[in-house]
């Protein structure tokens, strides 16, 4: 059988070398980090360059094929699914650092760079780059940006949109679109580099970006703080906010949690507590050293059982290592993890907490939560078996009424994950029918042939609400 | 003769009270901040709140009748101009704070709000919110959205951008649509805040802000350098940021500003300096007292002439007050003042300076240039007379060259005034015509019938690119 066209015009642009279409290919790129989703695409593609992205565009376009863009595919949202066929493009091969610019803290990189290779790049160089999501050892910058994600250190230092100062992408037409640059300030059009942030790659392709770089803090304190009583830990996280403290990273992990992660890493965290909070600061020394005090004592007016500062950078490190290792641990104890980011103002911590617990104990799943408690965005994690199909539906219960009140708490479906097809029925719970209608009229505005990434953030049908048994 | 049915209806929605079609309303709102511009409106609506916000926007919608609102109209792009007619629509009746949340440090405010009420307000609670145009003693939080405006903080601590975190707004349907909310973090769908920040009233009318407040820096010390050579204080603000460090203001004065700000002040500036920087640093107390010290000491390395340290908070208060005023003393100098903010990256800032003279003296026109210099935006200012159509004519001749050197420079042609009218024509000069196109599709979707703020950001047609004479 002759190949199709498409594929052959593929090949042409790309070398044979650089479109897969064998089963394995297909295969391995059917899912991404989110359990339970996957479909197999029709090819998956390696460009080289932003000219080779543009060329592969045309070719799709005219013969009406989806295309995927993605990096690790890390994200857990089902983001880069090919949920609906098309071309998988894989872009990897575009990973080089262009140009680390000393005199405008600027570096421009292409999108397949890892996103800990970039950081090590920078900190070797003495700047700071302060997104670092969890999966930042096998992330892209690419995939980052597509998924404005966050991290620990999104609570002081921001999240992945407020470090892209300019973008280089291609559009459905073909066309390279340019928008910001080496600038702090830039107020020409609308905010397209803003815009294409998080946009999951359903509005153009990203095919190179300028990022701003910090000097980076002099010093670092790291601090624990254990927890009886889970909703201590809670109102401290307020308490610590409302004395103007905004600490580098301020990280929540209940008791399940502790005890995977304790099981993981071997680091000799108490098995018999509620929550614990990992809590840095990092700053100039004397800022770091009242805060630190500070927090240790707004952790004992909350009754913490112990609070403990590390001794050094090799234990600060280990425990921060220890917190982004509790998915991976998690994901030991049973066959499918299901890890979620419902986000709520940080005066709701408690309240939210609260709920979680209340939800899983009714449905009768096991939710592990931890999170960037300083930003209000909480993970909670059901570990469950996606083999048990009545189990999930009780875990997909759950999930549902934990994103209701969310919203009812004045939070969001998603704090850092995006939405991609697992939030997009909740979608207009936060948006309205308004926002939703909007969001559909800038997709069309970009891609008016629903090529990119398509079946990703608008859902067919909206879930409805599920109303709350506070009994 | 009876009035038009549209008039009435608006009538009927506000009270006679607050719909004005005079002689006098219409003048007062035929123009703003920009010389040199003027269109007289059909009426003048206030509105009390967003459902009458809606209701106005129905029945213009209705009759297809263009809606400019605005705040005080202190913008200089000319974006508050009804050029094609149609309803003003003046925000100053939605202008309170409806809450300043300690827990979570936000602030929700009405666009009508004077900004510096706003900031003064927040500032006897504790907290500080950084956003500060020059104007900002006049302008509202809603128009500093509307424009993202910038001012002295800025580089440090971002612009308007960086601080709105939701927003309510009406779109042309007359349908409300919420955006974000009490949350650092929010990746449901597009960031549609985002997108409204600076689209200058073209998407929507925004009628409530939450705003991130964030705590006020503890210690601050203020500095002033003289220089003889200009590009000794060019080359000083990329010196202090390839240092690594962020002051809290860096601002450039050149000669001819110093001289008029002295007039107008009195505070004793040297004469016969080429330029001043005006340097603050602020945050932890031995932070600030090492950044100063290293930044006077890079001045003296630039061969700064003089270099002196505000001897209280009063003398600092006095030092950004002056610079504050330098658009008002300018302006007394001759009949017309206009005011740009060609911004390029900061390590070109000293080119920039070099092209501006250099393009004032060939054009023979009086540009005096001042600016936010740490973060690459300057502000070159013509003094000129609009009644002299042969010298505006040189003078736009001379803006059109600049602009044209802020984008062969790696800038932009607007880093924090906006587009509106005065900048359309050179909008594709920066974003390309796939942007063009892109925004243009934007402003469809959220606007089909082209009735918010008509004629703003989008040009008839692009000026052609200026051939720069290097002779």
């Amino acid at each position: 059988m002759r190949e199709e066209p498409y594929k052959q015009e593929l090949r042409s642009i790309v070398g044979d070398a650089f479109f897969k279409d064998d089963a394995e290919s297909l295969v391995t790129h059917s899912y991404d980090g989110t359990p339970m989703l996957q479909k197999l695409p029709d090819g998956v593609i390696y460009p080289k360059n932003t000219e080779q992205v543009s060329q592969i565009i045309k070719v799709l376009g005219k013969y009406g094929i989806p295309l995927i863009s993605r990096g690790s595919g890390t994200n857990l949202c089902g983001g880069t699914v090919p949920v609906q066929g098309g071309i998988v493009m894989v872009m990897h091969r575009m990973n080089a650092i262009l140009d680390v610019d000393m005199q405008n803290l600027t570096a421009t990189v292409q999108p397949g760079i890892i996103t800990k290779k970039f950081i090590e790049h920078i900190e070797n160089l003495g700047l700071f780059y302060p997104p670092d999501p969890s999966s930042m050892a096998i992330s892209t910058i690419g995939g980052n940006i597509a998924e404005c994600s966050g991290g620990l250190r999104g609570l002081k230092y921001g999240t992945t949109k407020d470090y892209v100062i300019g973008l280089e992408c291609v559009l459905a037409s073909g066309e390279v679109l340019r928008t910001g640059g080496k600038l702090t300030k830039d107020v020409a059009g609308y905010d397209l580099t803003k815009l294409l942030i998080g946009s999951e790659g359903t509005l153009a392709v990203i095919t190179e970006a300028t990022l701003k770089l910090i000097p980076p803090p002099k010093y670092k304190k790291t601090m624990l703080a254990m927890f009886k009583d889970i909703y201590g830990a809670a109102r401290t996280v307020s308490k610590i906010i409302e004395n103007q403290i905004i600490p580098a990273t301020l990280e929540f992990m209940d008791n399940p949690t502790i005890r995977v992660v304790e099981d993981f890493s071997k680091l000799g965290l108490p098995l018999d507590v509620a929550a614990i909070l990992l809590i840095e600061q990092d700053g100039e020394l004397e800022m770091v050293e009242r805060d630190i005090a500070k927090m240790a004592e707004i952790c004992k007016e909350e009754l913490a059982d112990r609070v403990s500062v590390a001794s050094s950078q090799e234990e600060a490190l280990k425990l921060l290592t220890a917190r982004r290792s509790a998915f991976t641990a998690l994901a030991r104890l049973r066959p499918t993890t299901i890890l979620e980011d419902a986000t709520v103002p940080r005066s709701r911590i408690a309240d939210m907490v609260l709920e979680i617990n209340r939800i899983a104990q009714k449905h009768n799943v096991q939710i592990c939560t931890f999170g960037h408690a300083g930003d209000g965005n909480l993970h909670p994690t059901a570990t469950t078996d996606a083999r048990d199909e009545e189990e999930i539906h009780r875990v997909e219960a759950a999930f549902e009424e934990i994103f209701e009140a969310a919203i009812r708490l004045g939070g969001t479906i998603t704090g850092e994950h995006g939405v991609g097809m697992v939030k997009a029925p909740f979608l207009e719970w936060k948006v309205g029918s308004a926002g939703i209608e909007i969001m559909k009229n800038i997709k069309h505005a970009f891609d008016p042939q629903g090529l990119l990434n398509p079946g990703k953030i608008f859902a067919k049908e909206t879930r409805r609400r599920v109303v709350i048994d506070h009994g």
